[in-house]
């Protein structure tokens, strides 16, 4: 295996045949995705960097990484510093770095098939100081000198039956055509994997921890679709479930397809379709429309059989979870255990509910000062034992065909600090103050934030990443429009049956780490006397919080009914499923505290 | 005087003789100035609106007045709805109801004097589907049918010396010219009223309430600059004051003056710049740069000259408005006095200071369900006693040379009811909460506006309007770039030195309305252990907050001490500048809530 100072002289060589003075290497695929196929790890190859976001950029005499607040010490343990400057986003962008390094009159190359055309009007913007310009490549420079490369996973698909699903494919598909006859559209571009198998309802294998298969999909408005996928990934099960509006199509021949929409008005994602496809539509005398994917919004908002779905998937991932945080207080005083041993534990007890397809992400395992490494994934030179007085974090999920789950729980190993205490339940404080926020129909998460951070605010302490992230139904465990994060005006109003992440934290480097999340679900209120529609959160994971990381004196009677409540109800609902010695231990971690 | 009815029936006539077949009436001025002198008052003699903002549409067979949550009872009451439809922004924009209800291929008139290049962009666009067209007039039609409409003020400018501004103008306009060379342009337009007074330290005298002076202002990147003003308006002294580098037009050689921007790139605000001068400079042969005019976020950010003297403004100010608080427990009880009583009353104490030069608003005293009027304006017609078992809000301010004041007070005559107790304290919780938030430097104020509403929320209330608005020195009382409001993501960081209202409220219409407002300052915070910078608010109104209104026990320790903590800088600073009866009152309205 060649080394990375080795890939980076040969990438530059490669670029050099290809008359390039650089090149951009972003973390994604042809369908924008967050998490890619072993074919499309394109950077990690090049560089080393195992985290899931990132770009990498080349120039002559230098490179570059750029990563976000998440990977900031990640990407020094991962990644030659040697060879790769370290670049913080948002604060620098690529496109920026690019029009401050590049050399005067250079071609930086890009893979039109990996980035959106905003980022290549960005880019080309910011070099345009420099007289220097970006050329879209025919071939990717990294895949000609990436002599292993993996071909892309020929997994079949698999059908994702109405009795998970809640609303058939014909169902949702009539939707999205009546949709295009209201906006006067000939047709849609499907590129994101999930709107393509939340639309078809069928689920892939080809994308590690997403249950999702490499496809494209046109939507026409005369009610027919093509489905472009590879052919040996279709048996008889799912030909049939598609049905006869719907056209199978080798993935190869998208690029020909979209060079037929000719003098067709056209729907294209500009967040989640790549500028290869706006390209060829111009090209074919197609008009585009720029309008979000119409997936996005309906896959967000969960019916009744995914809601169904995803508490019963909550309640077996919680025993699982459960029966893992017994063996861990057990077992973990005792040495022995480390960050992989504890994770392989936590994987087994999902296996054993029998319905694990998969993690919903690589579990985060992290002892002691791994924890800062927000999102830290163990490796046999990074493992490190549990050891007792320290914090222990673990965020892990897992995929079952009735939902998908995403849980964090920090331990306290031994006996923690008072600081540690005094952090710990602040991030519980806000944890609380969100998961019983009630708010009208209207409201963006970005409004409640704050509610998540005001006390790590009060004494000076933040956390650097968002408070919640939208989840699918099997499918992927990020999922737009929603999110809670810091303000910045572009997300979508919280509407009743989406579901959320709750996840504040506090990471302080070196030391230790502390997250506490929990999966909620929007819900209508029924408020006596309310003047207008209200909403609130109802919690689906079901796990118990640290009780012994909890400084009660600066916790509130209501915030300590809150804890109470919640541990009673993880008590009623997780404890039938243990064992005798498992539940014995629940009762305990459940225990009310006055 | 014409009748309402005779206007509209004048102006038809007119917009006929203008071959036009509707005319879009907005509430501003050339400066896009949200108070306006009494020649602009062009919507109120139409129709009798009383309101600070609101438009109207007058078309053939129908005429509209569109007016925001503020007002949407009050146009009822002053606007004669068997002629004028009422149409609530920002839910229905001018630009969508003139899509719905333009007639086909109509020619829509409107005055690019007073609207901006958007507005005219999104009219536009909304007319186009019904092949209507906006068509820029001349000479607004509404002037030509408004026999005894009055000339803008002749009232001359006064300096604003460096004792009150705390920079000179020679050295805010280095600064600017800087700018324009950093940013590579030749000038910059100044039309904002604030900005121009703010500028030149300059005030006037032509807009109620606001003392600015009509003018507009060229900035060259040379050091010059222009002074558009009627010449009557400037003596010797403010001629000396403004000194060589500051050349002085007439007004009315503005748009000329525009046509010489030839070959020059200007800077132009798009919010704050009317279409017809972004017209003028376009025709002349001008690069127009659209960003925010350079004087707004400086002026926001006061300057230590700045803070003392507001600092001094409120001690004075408050002093006022407790004189009156006296006054008005030992009186109302009585009955005898009306809303304008009281009003009147509260402007007499504060002319007693010697040192007010007007109300920084129209005062707003109201009675009862006229509380529920968010802006309310008592008139002769409206006027109500201040009865026994009522709330009383009164909102008001004053303007002094060294600072300007927005207060809000809400007052049980009587006794209250426990839902009127209740409900004003859910706002004062909400106020408390803001007014003692803590957050990083970078935080906009819309991340923090749930603070405010969080507990009104929980019982499924809400008000209607923001929660902040910036707040000038010696200027208007309504100041951006920064606000607390709901979430639009426009926002500007909230920095050191700004100072903006905290003003919660709760209105039930018919009965009654709650709101506290006191203006804070944005200071920065010495958070021990703080990973990063903090800021905060240090409050700045000193009067008390009616002890009679707190629900007790639905208070939380922390904001009980805050409230009296509140109450014991409110008599330290205020109560040695009260006579003996009034300090009296003043100890027992501050006494502690135990």
């Amino acid at each position: 295996m060649s080394s990375y100072e080795d890939r980076l002289v040969a990438l530059r060589a490669q670029l050099a045949r290809q008359r390039l003075d650089g090149f951009v290497v972003p973390l994604t695929d042809e369908h924008m995705s967050e998490y890619v196929g072993a074919y499309a790890q394109r950077l990690a190859w090049l560089t080393g960097f195992q985290g899931s976001a990132g770009s990498g950029v080349v120039l002559p005499q230098e490179a570059a990484i750029f990563v976000d607040g998440r990977y900031t010490l990640q990407v020094r343990d991962q990644v030659d510093g040697r060879h790769w400057q370290y670049v913080g986003v948002p604060q620098t962008s690529v496109a920026a770095w690019l029009g401050a390094h590049a050399p005067d009159g250079a071609r930086i190359g890009y893979d039109p098939w990996l980035h959106t055309r905003k980022w290549v009007e960005d880019a080309s913007a910011a070099l345009a100081g420099k007289s220097a310009t970006l050329v879209a490549v025919d071939t990717n420079p990294v895949d000609a000198v990436w002599p292993d490369k993996p071909a892309p996973s020929d997994a079949r698909l698999v059908p994702h039956g109405d009795a998970f699903a809640g609303k058939s494919s014909a169902e949702k598909r009539a939707a999205m055509v009546d949709w295009l006859k209201a906006q006067g559209l000939d047709a849609v571009v499907l590129s994101a994997l999930d709107s393509i198998a939340w639309t078809f309802n069928i689920r892939g294998q080809d994308v590690s921890r997403t249950p999702v298969a490499l496809a494209f999909a046109l939507l026409h408005a005369d009610g027919t679709a093509e489905l472009f996928v590879a052919p040996e990934k279709i048996d008889a099960d799912v030909r049939a479930h598609l049905g006869n509006a719907v056209t199978i199509r080798d993935r190869k021949d998208f690029s020909a397809a979209l060079a037929d929409l000719s003098g067709k008005t056209v729907a294209v994602d500009p967040q989640r379709a790549v500028a290869a496809i706006f390209d060829a539509i111009d090209q074919a005398g197609g008009t585009i429309r720029a309008v979000r994917d119409p997936a996005v919004l309906p896959k967000a908002i969960k019916n009744a059989t995914e809601i169904a779905g995803t508490k019963a998937a909550h309640s077996r991932d919680g025993a699982a979870l459960c029966r893992f945080l017994h063996w861990l207080d057990a077992e973990a005083g005792k040495g022995g255990e480390t960050e992989i041993s504890a994770s392989d534990r936590l994987e087994a007890y999902r296996q054993e509910t029998g319905l694990l397809t998969d993690l919903s992400f690589d579990t985060i395992s992290s002892s002691g000062p791994n924890g800062a490494v927000v999102h830290y994934k163990a490796s046999e030179e990074t493992n490190r034992p549990i050891e007792s007085d320290t914090l222990y974090l673990v965020d892990s999920g897992g995929q079952y065909r009735d939902g998908t789950t995403d849980v964090t729980r920090t331990i306290a190993i031994g006996t923690p600090s008072a600081e540690m205490k005094r952090n710990f339940t602040l991030v519980l404080k806000g944890h609380i103050a969100l998961a019983t926020a009630q708010f009208p129909k209207g409201t963006r998460g970005g409004q409640l934030d704050i509610l998540a951070r005001q006390h790590l605010w009060a004494h000076g302490l933040d956390y650097a990443h968002g408070t919640g992230h939208g989840v699918g139904s099997f499918l992927s465990v990020h999922e737009g429009p929603q999110r809670i994060a810091t303000y910045d005006g572009g997300d979508e109003p919280l509407a009743e049956g989406m579901i959320i992440s709750n996840e504040p934290g506090y990471y302080k480097t070196g030391a230790y780490g502390i997250r506490i999340e929990n999966l909620v679900l929007v819900e209508v209120r029924d408020v006596p006397g309310a003047e207008k529609p209200f909403l609130g959160f109802e919690t689906l994971t079901l796990a118990p919080i640290d009780r012994h990381l909890v400084d009660v004196p600066i916790m509130s009677a209501a915030e300590l009914d809150w804890l109470n409540d919640y541990h009673a109800r993880v008590l009623a609902e997780i404890g039938p499923q243990l064992d005798r010695a498992e539940k014995a231990w629940l009762e305990q971690a459940c225990a009310p505290i006055r």
